[in-house]
C-alpha cells in the first residue's frame, strides 16, 4: 500500500482528521438559554465557589492538549508548528480511537524553552492534561520539568515516557523468557536522547543496576572530553557503575540487553555476537532498526523487538498513552508520577500470561482492546495510592 | 423554565458541551499507517514545501479558537479562566450549531495584556481564526489591535464587533421604518465600553456624522476633568462635533437614536420623552434594559430593540459571528476588516425585505436559517474584494 498517496487523500478529505462536535443541540430558545446565556452563568458561579467544579461542569476533565512546537517531528526534524499539525491531529485521533480521550492539537509558535513553558501554562485551564510531543532534546527535559512543577494537571512527554513504559514492559517480559533478573543484567542504551534517557530512568526505577549509555562519541563516562554537557553529564554520573570508557564495542561485550534509540544499522551482527548468551535487543530506529531481526537471530540474540509492525514484539507508544491519560483523567490526577508509569508498564506486560510468553510474544498487539482498559485501571489505582488523585 | 437548574444538569451530563471526534476510524494497521506514521509524514512534507497547504491537509482552515482570560465574563465580571470555560464552550456550541464552524475554547491563565497577546500568538498555528471573548475593557482594544497587526489569520473580538454589526443592521432598518438618513440623525451612545466603542466606530463607517458618547461621568468631550483616559479621550475627539458637555439629559434632548450598552433603567421615560419625533432606542443592558419597551412606547419612542428574546427586535450576537467566521474561513481570510463587518451588517439587514419592515420587525430572528448563509456569502465576497482572501 502506498501510504504517502493514501495519506494525502485522507488528510485532504476533512480537511484534517478531527472535528469539534456540540453535545448540545440548539434548536430553540430554551436550549439556547440553557447552554448559553442566561443559564450558563450558573455553572460559572459554581466554579467560582468551588474551583474543582470545573471538572464537574466542563470538558476539562476529559480533554488533553497535544502540544508541540514542531522542533523534532517524527523523522522530519525541526519543521515548525504548522507542518507538525498533521502529526498532532493524528495523535489526537489515537487518543480518541484507542482511549476514548478527547484530545486537541496545540501547535505552538514558540521556539525557546521559555516561550513553550509560558504558552502551555497559559492554556492549561481548559485541559485535564498536557501531552508534550515532538519537542527537541534537550529543551524537552526542562520544559517538562518546569511544567510538571508548576501545573496542577498531568504533564507527560510521550516521546520520553511513553516509549520508556513500553520498553520496560517488553524488558520485563523478555527477561522472564530468558530467565534473568533485572537487578543482575548488564544493559546498554544506545542513543540517550529524549526517549533513551527516559528509558534509562525507568529501568532504574524498576531495579536495573548496571546500565551503560552510549552516544555518537562513545560511552557516557564522567570526564569524557566530547559532548558531555547538560543531561548527558548527569547520565554519566547516574549510569556506568564501573566507569567503563570506550565505544559501543566495549559497552556491548557481555551485555544482556541492548536498547537502541539511535540509527539504522548501529548494532552490527559482529557486535551483537559479542553479547552474553540469551541476549535481548530492542532496536527501535525507524524505519530501519539498529539491527534487522533475522540478523540479530543469526548473531545469537534470543529476543528482538523493534518499532515496526511487520516484525514481532513491536514497541508502539499507542499501547501506553491512551490508557495512561484515560486513567489519570478518571481520577482527575494532578500528575503522572513514576508510580503511575510503573503501573502502566506492569499492566502492559501483565496482559501476556506466563504460559503465552515466548521469544516472539513479549508485548500485546497495538489493537488488543484490553490494553487501554488495563493501563487506565492500573494508572488510576496508582494515582490514588500515591496521593495525586483528586477523586 | 428554571434555566439555572436545567443548566447545571445539562453541563454535568457531558460533562461540558463539546467533544473532539476523530474523522478517521483506526481499526487496522493500514488506517493507522495512513492517519499516523509513516503516512502522516507526507502531508507534513507538503506543508513544509508550501505553508498554505496547512489549509489543505489539516483542521486549521475550519477551526476557530474562542479565547478568553475570564476578566469580563457575561454579567459575572472577572471570574477567571476556569469559571469562564462554560461560557466559552457555549460559544463554541453556537459556532457549530449555527455556522457549522469547528470552535474550541481556550481559557487563558493570563492576566496582563502582554500575556494574552503572547499566548494567542503562540497558539495561532492551529487555528484559522481567533474569536476573542469576555476580555475586559480597555485591555481588549490593545489586545485585538496587536493581534490583528501581527497574525495572518482573522482576529475578532465578538463583544465589540459582533454587537456593533447587529446594532448597525438594526439601525439601518429602523431608519428605513422612520424615514430618516444615517447621515442626518443625532445618535447618543450610552456606555462606551468595548461594545459601545465598536458601535460608534461602525456607525461612523456607515456614514453617521453626529454621535455623542455618554458614560457615568457625562458626555465625552475634550478637556472633561474626570475619567477621560485612553480610548475615551480618543472617542471624545472623534465624536460630539458640537463639543456639547453635560449629562445624558443634555445629550438626549432632540436625539434621533439612543444606543445603550450601560445599565438597567439608564434611560428614564422622562429623558426618552425629550428625544426627537420618531426616535429609535436600542436598550441592550442585560437582563433589564435601559428602558422597558412598554415604557419607551409610552414615552413616544417609535422603534425599540433590546438584548432580550422575549421582546421584538432582539440584538443577538448569534446573528453575526457564526456566519462571519464561516465566510472568512471559506476564503482562508487573513483578516476580518471593516468592509467585511459592513457586509455582514448589510446582509443581516437585507434579510428583511422593505415590505416586511415595521416597528416590531427590524432584525431577523436568531433561529432564521438564512442568516449564517447570507452573512457568510457577503463576508466572503467582501474579503475577496478587499484583498484579504487567500483563495
Amino acid at each position: 500500500m502506498d501510504y504517502n498517496q493514501a495519506a494525502l487523500e485522507l488528510h485532504a478529505k476533512g480537511p484534517g482528521k478531527l472535528t469539534v462536535q456540540s453535545l448540545v443541540p440548539c434548536k430553540d430558545k430554551d436550549a439556547l438559554s440553557t447552554a448559553y446565556t442566561p443559564g450558563v452563568a450558573e455553572p460559572c458561579r459554581k466554579i467560582v465557589a468551588n474551583p474543582d467544579d470545573v471538572y464537574t461542569y466542563t470538558l476539562k476533565g476529559r480533554t488533553v492538549a497535544v502540544v508541540t512546537n514542531g522542533t523534532a517531528v517524527l523523522g522530519l526534524g525541526n519543521i515548525g508548528p504548522e507542518a507538525g499539525l498533521p502529526v498532532m491531529e493524528g495523535k489526537c485521533v489515537l487518543f480518541k480511537e484507542f482511549g476514548g480521550v478527547d484530545a486537541f492539537p496545540i501547535c505552538l509558535n514558540a521556539k525557546t524553552k521559555e516561550e513553550v513553558v509560558a504558552a502551555v501554562k497559559a492554556i492549561a485551564p481548559t485541559f485535564g492534561g498536557i501531552n508534550l510531543e515532538d519537542i527537541r532534546s534537550p529543551e524537552c527535559f526542562e520544559i517538562e520539568a518546569e511544567l510538571e512543577r508548576d501545573l496542577d494537571i498531568p504533564v507527560f512527554h510521550d516521546d520520553q515516557h511513553g516509549t520508556a513504559i513500553i520498553v520496560l514492559a517488553g524488558v520485563l517480559n523478555a527477561l522472564k523468557v530468558v530467565g534473568k533478573r533485572i537487578e543482575d543484567v548488564r544493559i546498554v542504551q544506545n542513543g540517550p536522547g529524549a526517549a533513551g534517557t527516559a528509558i534509562i530512568h525507568m529501568l532504574q526505577v524498576a531495579g536495573a543496576r548496571h546500565i551503560i549509555a552510549v552516544d555518537e562519541h562513545g560511552i557516557l563516562v564522567p570526564g569524557r572530553p566530547e559532548g558531555l554537557d547538560g543531561h548527558k553529564a548527569k547520565l554519566a554520573e547516574e549510569t556506568n557503575p564501573e566507569k567503563l570508557s570506550g565505544g559501543l564495542a566495549e559497552a556491548i561485550r557481555g551485555a544482556d540487553v541492548f536498547i537502541g534509540t539511535s540509527i539504522a544499522g548501529a548494532l552490527t551482527p559482529e557486535l551483537a555476537a559479542t553479547m552474553a548468551p540469551d541476549a535481548i535487543v530492542f532496536a527501535m530506529a525507524n524505519p530501519t532498526p539498529e539491527i534487522m531481526p533475522d540478523q540479530a537471530k543469526a548473531a545469537g540474540i534470543r529476543v528482538i523487538g523493534t518499532g515496526r509492525s511487520d516484525f514481532p514484539n513491536q514497541v508502539n507508544n499507542v499501547l501506553a498513552f491512551p490508557g495512561i491519560f484515560k486513567g489519570a483523567l478518571s481520577v482527575r490526577a494532578r500528575d503522572i508520577n513514576p508510580a503511575m508509569k510503573m503501573a502502566a508498564a506492569k499492566a502492559i506486560a501483565g496482559l501476556i500470561p506466563d504460559e503465552e510468553l515466548n521469544e516472539e510474544n513479549i508485548l500485546p498487539k497495538a489493537f488488543d482492546p484490553r490494553v487501554p482498559e488495563a493501563v487506565a485501571a492500573a494508572v488510576a489505582q496508582a494515582a490514588r495510592e500515591s496521593g495525586v488523585a483528586r477523586v
